[in-house]
């Protein structure tokens, strides 16, 4: 059942997006969606009661580079339909987390159970689509290359506030050699959707990191004599301002299982 | 007299490239073109007999970024009407350099006595062009501000060779905070026929720069030391190939009496 299943799943092929979110939604896929239906925009996700999610998209749009809003439900409304003609942004996913309070409660595979009619689903923009363009380029990436989670820096910029949401601007950092930095910059300035333009270039110390080679999340990549660090704004500032808010309730995405959309990676680009 | 060729020059106004022309043309224009014609292209003026100017042209087109073509004569022809209805490039910079063998020994303001039917005109593209766009976006020129010229230098990247024309990439350089350096790239990538993008960022020592605050041209500007320093490939470039391969003969302009064209640096926007 299992085989017939993954099999299923393979035939579909990892370039359809609606296979990937069918395997998510019938519990074949409860793990990573890196790699998966390669070409295709991937999301992460935040859905919060409707009272917060008015805040939470104000702090989205007062901080659209670490919070690109690609796609939003109505509240109570499990489907987004211009990110998936039949997707259900309750099953869709390969795994959630379910927070309460800034507790993290549950890691659930569906939440159906626990879906409410005022619950307003966010998607946002994700790294996976520029570092698509950049490996198109040619670009190297040492944390994919080295296979390690990219490093990851609070820093010392705060985001601007919106009611309860508030904290420091996250960013990820890849590093380059200086040519390949500059093209990195203009290959990401293409893509403002999934973070667009780095937001810091060189000298970690002068946005508050203190020790490259100790990152607050993921993994430590080395950055070596003749490459300079690179800093992009990064999905996790929403989930960290989420979880320092301490929300009644809440519900994201299980790190590294984000929702798998129709949009084209290509279509993100402003030119 | 002076005072009313003066006002004659002063009543077209700086915006008007036609008026600097025909000043240069004049005679009442015989120095630097920086701050004329705001808004209107300046070029770097290389002139050189047919033979020699087949290999230049060769050289130019596999060096773009730092010999990027914005005009050319045909032999013998002093117009170039593309870059200006009325332009005669033999009297309308204010200051020329005469070369035989490498020697330089003329300073003329006009070359109407010694211009022959096989010279080739070619005008390239300077960075007054996107300096003028990153001022415009607020970005601070040290270089500007402080009334120095740019800090140049010579590079450990070889251009590639055509002929007699080989010898170093030439790059300027004007430093940011990380987060204007980004910008910088951002904008000056717009500007392809006039250096486009940096060639390098931060790390002098990687492209053999081995003191940053001894430039090979220009003045030293200091770096602070919450700054990035970041180099444009150089219209120097050319000028310093043409004087190592000491053609027979050769005009160029005088260190910053360039030519002032009709086109609008908006024009050569990419994007």
């Amino acid at each position: 059942m299992a085989v017939a299943a993954m099999k299923a799943f393979d035939a579909a092929g990892p370039a359809d997006p609606v296979a990937v979110r069918h395997a998510a939604r019938d519990g074949r896929l409860t793990g990573q969606t890196a790699g998966l239906a390669r070409g295709h925009v991937q999301g992460n996700l935040a859905i919060l009661p409707r009272d917060l999610a008015a805040d939470f998209l104000r702090f989205c749009t007062l901080n659209p580079k670490p919070c690109p809003v690609i796609g939003m439900s109505e509240p109570g409304n499990p489907a987004i339909p211009a990110l998936g003609a039949d997707l259900d942004i309750r099953t869709d996913l390969p795994r959630y987390r379910v927070w309460r309070r800034g507790e993290l409660i549950d890691e659930p595979t569906d939440i159906r159970s626990i879906w409410r009619d005022d619950l307003v689903a966010f998607v946002l923009g994700c790294s996976f689509s520029f570092e698509e363009a950049l490996l198109d380029d040619g670009l190297p990436l040492r944390h994919i290359s080295c296979n390690l989670g990219v490093p990851v820096y609070r820093t010392s910029i705060a985001c601007a506030p919106a009611g309860p949401f508030a904290g420091p601007l996250v960013v990820s950092m890849r590093s380059f050699k200086p040519a390949d930095a500059i093209r990195a910059v203009q290959i990401t300035s293409r893509f403002p959707s999934v973070h667009g333009a780095p937001v810091h270039i060189g000298l970690p110390e002068a946005i508050g990191i203190r020790d490259i080679g100790r990152p607050d999340y993921g993994d430590a990549v080395e950055v070596k004599a003749d490459e300079l660090p690179v800093f992009w704004a990064c999905g996790v500032t929403p989930q960290a301002v989420i979880a320092a808010s301490r929300p009644e309730f809440a519900i994201t995405h299980a790190p590294g299982a984000m929702l798998v959309t129709d949009l084209r990676n290509s279509r993100l680009a402003a030119l």
